[in-house]
């Protein structure tokens, strides 16, 4: 198997990064091929702007990101590092994003990995999304450190459920393209971690990733549960674990409000 | 009142630069202080690094950002960039983000922008979170466009309920920097519109901000209803609209696996 791991993190001695190097030994001791992409350590340029675009622009007048990603696939002129990565994705047969929580997310050199690499024309296309991404037939998997704890993570914990908090990097960006998605290997405040809890954890990922097919699989609605306007259909019970049927007659943004 | 609108669009003439203008206009008319930061125009660095500490490192070994955020705070040698939005948030009465939604999320110069501003030290500190954080007295509203229509926003649309979709923002960020929140003001698909149907959510927009105190606010559970675990007190139903209440014995986890 190819394998593909993102690495979103400054620091060189960071528990994120042990879990990389970790992941990288292991998968490679198995057999596998793996690929790191270090953003920091390779100064990914983290902006989309014009700049992406090396040769004529669609409409020079104004900047229509997606239209200008697809505008530039067709031509071959999509920026230089931009089309490392999407060679690298394009092997790969699971992905792995290691990142440490920031603000509920990707840290912005993700992020911007994301918004850079997942072109239109490459990722997904008009009717081309979720089931029929351009990614299908891969696998994506998180690993995700976190500075608060698993019960601030808890449903009823002051942040939200970890998986809900997750939905928009797992469901809005790599089902959206297409991966089946593995469940996240989470370590909540490596930190406070004794140097022996640390390995222990290390220990959890690498027999993970020893049996890969072991690890459930994230449930996502298939399409033939939403009907043309993309909602479930009457009768399909919402149990993605972040979508729910509506209560009759409720504004969906009032149910918030105070 | 002073506004603070952070603005993250490539383009100029967007729906969304449309809009952070109109808000410009309409707030400088009724009378209020209107400070923008135009992010893309300001080149804002969107990566946090060790670069955003100019003095000496409380470890130069190890880079913990948000140790070293509290270490150059204590000293004033947070990189000028920053200081200069934590100045512009400081005087603000209300903070305004305008973005496009990237990939369910920020454009990665906002969430970069966040990283980075949202300092250990300025906007949170141990124990001064949430109902406590340093951003506290203050107001934050998002104003989002979609590339995708409401439908797909519904609870159970196929991209989730929008505000669900933006806890990481409203809660993430905000919230726990100590932020109350506005009901966000949603544009879907401003490319669908036509011109009179853009005049028309920009007068929209334009009577919102002209009646701020009659928007509704987000409503998050405040500190007393969580107990040590900053988990939901027994008794207190979930109703943010994004926690829910634990069924007993269910692994949260569990839940949402094939």
């Amino acid at each position: 198997m190819k394998v593909f791991i993102v690495h979103a993190h400054p620091e060189p001695r960071s528990f994120n990064a042990a879990l990389t190097r970790r992941a990288a030994e292991v998968l490679g001791a198995e057999g596998h091929t793996v690929e790191v992409s270090d953003l920091y350590a390779m100064r990914f340029k983290a902006v989309a702007d014009a700049d992406d675009f090396t040769g004529d622009h669609a409409d020079p007048d104004y900047l229509r990101i997606d239209h200008e990603q697809t505008h530039a696939h067709e031509r071959g002129t999509i920026a230089a590092d931009i089309r490392a990565e999407q060679a690298k994705l394009h092997q790969a047969d699971l992905l792995i994003l290691q990142f440490p929580m920031w603000w509920f997310g990707m840290p912005a050199i993700l992020k911007g990995w994301a918004d850079r690499v997942f072109t239109r024309g490459f990722a997904y296309l008009p009717g081309r999304k979720y089931d029929t991404g351009l990614m299908r037939g891969k696998l994506a998997m998180v690993s995700v450190t976190t500075g608060t704890s698993a019960e601030t993570y808890a449903p009823d914990g002051i942040d939200g459920a970890l998986l809900d908090v997750l939905w928009p990097v797992h469901n809005g960006l790599l089902r959206y393209s297409g991966f089946d998605i593995l469940t996240p290997f989470v370590t909540y405040m490596p930190r406070r971690l004794s140097a022996r809890e640390r390995e222990d954890a290390l220990e959890q990922y690498e027999t993970r990733l020893r049996d890969l097919s072991s690890v459930s699989r994230l449930f996502f609605h298939p399409a033939e549960d939403y009907g043309p306007a993309e909602r479930l259909l009457p009768g399909i019970k919402a149990r993605s674990g972040f979508q729910h049927n509506e209560v009759a007659d409720e504004d969906s943004l009032r149910g918030h409000q105070s």
